[in-house]
């Protein structure tokens, strides 16, 4: 496949791109300004098309997030902390995201002659976003199957979407991804805050993975309790 | 049902609104500019929700139609004459315009407490455009309800997938849509051309639904031709 990668410049995204280009399928790379507080995680996928040497691609949706319901990631509504099962982080839901930037990248590919796209959805997203789960991924593929037929023959790579994080921080550790340089804090600071959901998420990931995590944190004892709470021991 | 409809300001859309409105379920209108060279259509979209007195939203697509593979309705690519149905008018295809379309549509429903999308695919598209047809619109659907599971309930309405645009021109006569105040041309001129395949295409839709048309043609008697050739006659 010669494949166009959804990147935010997260753990997840970036791994999928290292994963690609492994697998000699990588052809480009996709990031979204959909105006996240996170912005910052654009620097890191943009870096990481410049490491594996692909094309870059950047698209504003800043006005269509504008017309889109509110959301922590994007609105003035603080970022909740806490472990991502918990029901606050459903504040963290933008409606409909994947479906957008899975159908714009549909359309742009048979500009650039790439004939699949691929995103990082993961088994562990699954409970809070519906967009993530793998139900969702088989229709949109066929769906895109039926939107382009005799247009172009495009389809989607969800190669993580039954696997856990931690199974994505174990292949960042074998596909040698510098960890370093990903992004996942919602809440965009300096550095990662160590306490919103995604970094709990995060460094739940590598400790089970038993991944050594570079990742310097605000708060480096949050997640211990998070875990707790949750009856993860390591 | 509250629905938002997608209007382009074409004779289509236009009395899709006013077949919404006479079922009391039309709740807003949406526009998009893709930076079509027939942009002049908007201003009749915006009139209708004046006229319909609904609210009216438009979006900016067009650093994303920047990505897009070069279509005559947007590039410096002639727009071709001639009936739809001819091979040439594959150049008129923008890849998955609609489901761009649409995944952007149900993702603003929820912050304005609509549940439905309208859009107004009818059975004549079906031949060049793969994104009108009904087995599209299904499978769309489908992904959607997976897409936005616990987050929003939002329908698809196509009321017109299966009628041809002849049908659509009897609606707009029957529920007295302002025929004049609608825009098909791909030309975006000062008035219709009567050549390009939307322009033919209404001229015959009007003919077949015995519906007078007031619309002033740059080219009065092309259409004749392109019908006769079509096998169509009067």
């Amino acid at each position: 496949m010669k494949a166009l990668a959804i990147v935010s410049g997260g753990l997840d995204s970036v791994t999928l791109a290292h994963f690609l280009d492994h697998h000699e399928q990588l052809r480009g790379i996709l990031s979204f300004d959909y105006g996240q507080r996170h912005k910052k995680e654009l620097q890191f996928a943009e870096a990481t098309a410049k490491r594996l040497d692909v094309p870059y691609h950047q698209i504003d949706l800043t006005n269509i997030a504008a017309h889109l319901k509110g959301s922590a990631l994007t609105d003035n509504v603080p970022v909740p902390d806490g472990h991502y099962e918990a029901e606050t982080m459903k504040q963290t839901i933008v409606p409909n995201r994947n479906a957008i930037m899975l159908a714009i990248a549909f359309g742009i590919a048979p500009a650039h002659d790439y004939n699949a796209i691929a995103i990082a959805i993961h088994s562990g997203d699954h409970f809070i976003y519906p967009d993530c789960r793998p139900e969702f991924a088989e229709l949109f593929d066929r769906m895109e199957q039926k939107a382009m037929e005799g247009v172009a023959n495009v389809k989607l790579l969800t190669p993580f979407v039954t696997i856990t994080k931690a199974g994505i921080a174990h292949h960042a550790d074998v596909l040698k991804v510098p960890i370093a340089d990903t992004w996942s804090c919602y809440k965009g600071g300096e550095i990662h805050c160590g306490r919103c959901g995604t970094c709990v998420e995060r460094r739940e990931a590598f400790a089970l993975a038993k991944v050594e995590d570079p990742t310097v944190y605000a708060d480096s004892t949050f997640w211990i309790e998070e875990c707790r709470k949750k009856g993860v021991t390591f």
